[in-house]
């Protein structure tokens, strides 16, 4: 495609230069002579010097680049629109059950859903309007998996849950599995039935391997909009809200309440039975224990304000020669404390 | 199902009241007025003014309550008879081998067992009577399971495992992979082959996508009862001991002993060929690289005991102001310092 | 197998004994009177007066201890060869592929290879020569699986990767995932298309539910010899050089390069856009958000030099004693300062 026609295509402003072939999009470092990139900040535009990228996208011209450059109002989304004119063509799924898949005679599959090879899905399961479901998941009993949702290979997700549309479940991720819920009687951890189902709504993005546990009563609840990453695990009673980011390893306990807009960092703990606010950002590794107040980015284990994390982090470096700093003054002060004694 | 009736079915003194019609249980906030709830605390009496329940499950009858009051010895297992009397219906998966299931000929199949779609199972694998593997799982060659003990979808057990009766597995926990053991030699990690296998008692819970790895010889297992949460990682040779506690994200190196009753939080790593006696309470995000005490209750990385953690929390959070004061203090000292030299 | 026969199967010194028959290997607490084991310090080689061991391997004879020994250049070396002669007997894949198993017709598997049941194998794909697919696999469209490679039950490579000879990827491993990346445009996630792919040298090992995600664009790349333990989660465009080592939960955020031979312990987390240099090792739970230089041995989150990290330890352990300390020094102070004053 040629550069010209690509700019059309995103709506872009093409300044001065060879209407060059383009072949795809890559990073600064990575583009070849028919590819395009794009430099989001000083440090990627001083980058460009030294890149072979065959054309820039930007968010204002820039005289000291001697590439053709797009300019466009926002890199981010014109990146998008770029990755999906070069997609790399893929045979789309046909609508209808795979012979090798297992449908229950009670499930409802709508007739544009496509059911891969291998596919278990059990009674009064319902499957909505053009989902992809590929080959080797399964679907319990009684459970509803919205219009347009994409379950990818191996995907289990269990009986009486609720699914909405739009969604992606990556490979592994497992879906109301019983909540870790035992009441410790007669020297014995006794499993505590979970009736409850799961909710996920409208455009959520479950990672590879991640788990969303089932409710004790009730549901645990994802609201739509939120994406949520690789190997997360979410509790029994979790509810979290909408527009929400949740990354690698992180595990929320049961009944914790996540609000809308916020964002926890890979590797974060957080405790049950918490209300964690709105617009919250958790940092990396933090653990937290108490309630959120809406709006703050802590980080650490317990959390704190990012200034006085890092006020904190400062003192600690400093730590071991302050101490050695104190033995000296120990003992200067103690010889003052002679001499004026005697 | 009226509430007398409920009453009756799980041992309760059912105070004063309407004798309303009761459809389920719930938790204080989200009980409907023909729900049941239950408060275990003071802090959960007080939120019953609000809350819409028909009733309410106690362990003492309390006035200040105007709801029917259910009086029970434990709340705890009046709460689990109630969750058992109003679990959903479901269907009872059928004994015998689904047509899309393929099981090797000599492995045996106990008749009043059910073996899901697309399952595998291999040579001299052997499944316990009423045993339920729901689709897509894998046992692989001479691997025995238990009676009563039930695979959720997608599970896989190696080879030469053996498992326990009453166990439930859950979705994309991996049984019996190979442990992660490589000698260094001539440039390159060669593996070192992992000739034992894995032994998991009898009632031990595995949650959803966990890990549990074979031994190099000998076994790694687990203990009767012990209850292990979702993506938890058990390395090879591991022994964990009866009726213990891991939860998610938790992870053990190679060779390392847990005791009985030990209660492992969630993102704790310890490290290989350790012992942690019985009764050991590891808090969350804990790195722990050296024996615990049996009956310790400990946290951090090093752990400390709970109440040294808390005093090294306070102390750290004061650290700015004390070297700002610190250096006030050096400045005096030098003060009087040279005056005491004049 | 007689003890000499073995002596002579893996290159040992028999030093005088016996000549037992000898059933396996086994650590020198487990082993049996009919099993050799291995002692590789002075530590164990203690802790073998109490062994019922019928020899031990060493790599120098030791005239304090009475059993038969087995003197080898290179234990490990050893361990691994009497591993291998004692590995368990188990049926060998047939080449094919298995009835059960879904196979598209553009498919190319080659004739060696065996492809287990319920196996799901997409347009163009490519099995090489002696490749083992176990039963529950999915490889996906145009993805290329090299000679020799073992994939495990419930496997999900997704199309367009590329895996190279003589890997293993354990059971619910996830190859091929898209990468976490969404432009927040207008009040919601948009997910960005991840064009690119995965791509696996040789000799690469897979943990059970690990996670590697697809490059947005480019490839995701693991070097050769490089082994990755259960559920880590490598990231989009992460670049893994070779004979490197990550352990369980270590999670690598989008874009990172990770060197030659690094050891990444388990529970790390990497920031993404970083440079960790050739030979570092990072200990366990460090959370590294800067590049590290090449040869590096690093831990603490942000990391430190090990004998930094300890010395702040041993600081941080002192701290409450010292701020006792430094409160009496202060009346002390201000004792002397008024005692000037007057």
């Amino acid at each position: 495609m040629k550069l010209s026609e690509l700019a059309e295509k995103i709506n872009a402003k093409l300044t001065a230069g060879n209407d060059v072939e383009i072949a795809g999009i890559n990073s600064i470092d990575a583009a070849s002579n028919s590819e395009l990139t794009y430099a989001e900040d000083d440090k990627n535009i001083l980058k460009l010097a030294d890149s072979q990228a065959a054309a820039v996208i930007l968010s204002s011209a820039c005289d000291s680049i001697d590439k053709p450059q797009l300019i466009v109002d926002k890199i981010g989304m014109a990146v998008i629109d770029v990755l999906n004119i070069f997609a790399p063509k893929l045979t789309v799924p046909s609508p209808g059950i795979h012979p090798a898949a297992v449908v229950d005679r009670s499930a409802k599959i709508a007739p544009t859903a496509s059911i891969g090879p291998n596919c278990a899905i059990e009674a009064n399961a319902v499957i909505g309007e053009n989902c992809v479901v590929k080959a080797n998941c399964f679907v319990g009993e009684n459970t509803q998996i919205g219009e347009n949702t994409i379950l990818n290979s191996n995907v289990s997700v269990y009986h009486n849950c609720v699914i909405g549309k739009n969604c992606v479940m990556h490979s592994g991720a497992v879906i109301g599995a019983n909540g870790f819920g035992y009441e410790f009687i007669d020297g014995q951890h006794k499993f505590i039935p979970h009736n409850g189902g799961v909710i996920i709504e409208d455009c959520v993005d479950i990672g590879a391997n991640a788990c969303v546990d089932r409710a004790k009563f009730g549901n645990t609840k994802i609201g739509a909009g939120t994406k949520i990453d690789n190997l997360v695990s979410i509790a029994h009673n979790v509810t979290v809200g909408k527009c929400s980011i949740i990354i690698a390893f992180a595990g929320i306990a049961g009944s914790t309440k996540i609000g809308n807009g916020v964002v926890i960092a890979g590797q974060v703990g957080i405790a049950g039975h918490l209300n964690i606010g709105d617009g919250v950002t958790i940092g990396a590794q933090s653990g937290v224990m108490q309630d959120i107040e809406p709006g703050l980015t802590v980080v650490g284990a317990p959390p704190l304000d990012v200034k006085a994390k890092f006020r904190e982090f400062v003192c600690i470096a400093k730590l071991p020669d302050m101490m050695r700093d104190f033995k000296k003054l120990k003992r200067k002060v103690d010889k003052l404390d002679k001499s004026e004694n005697n």
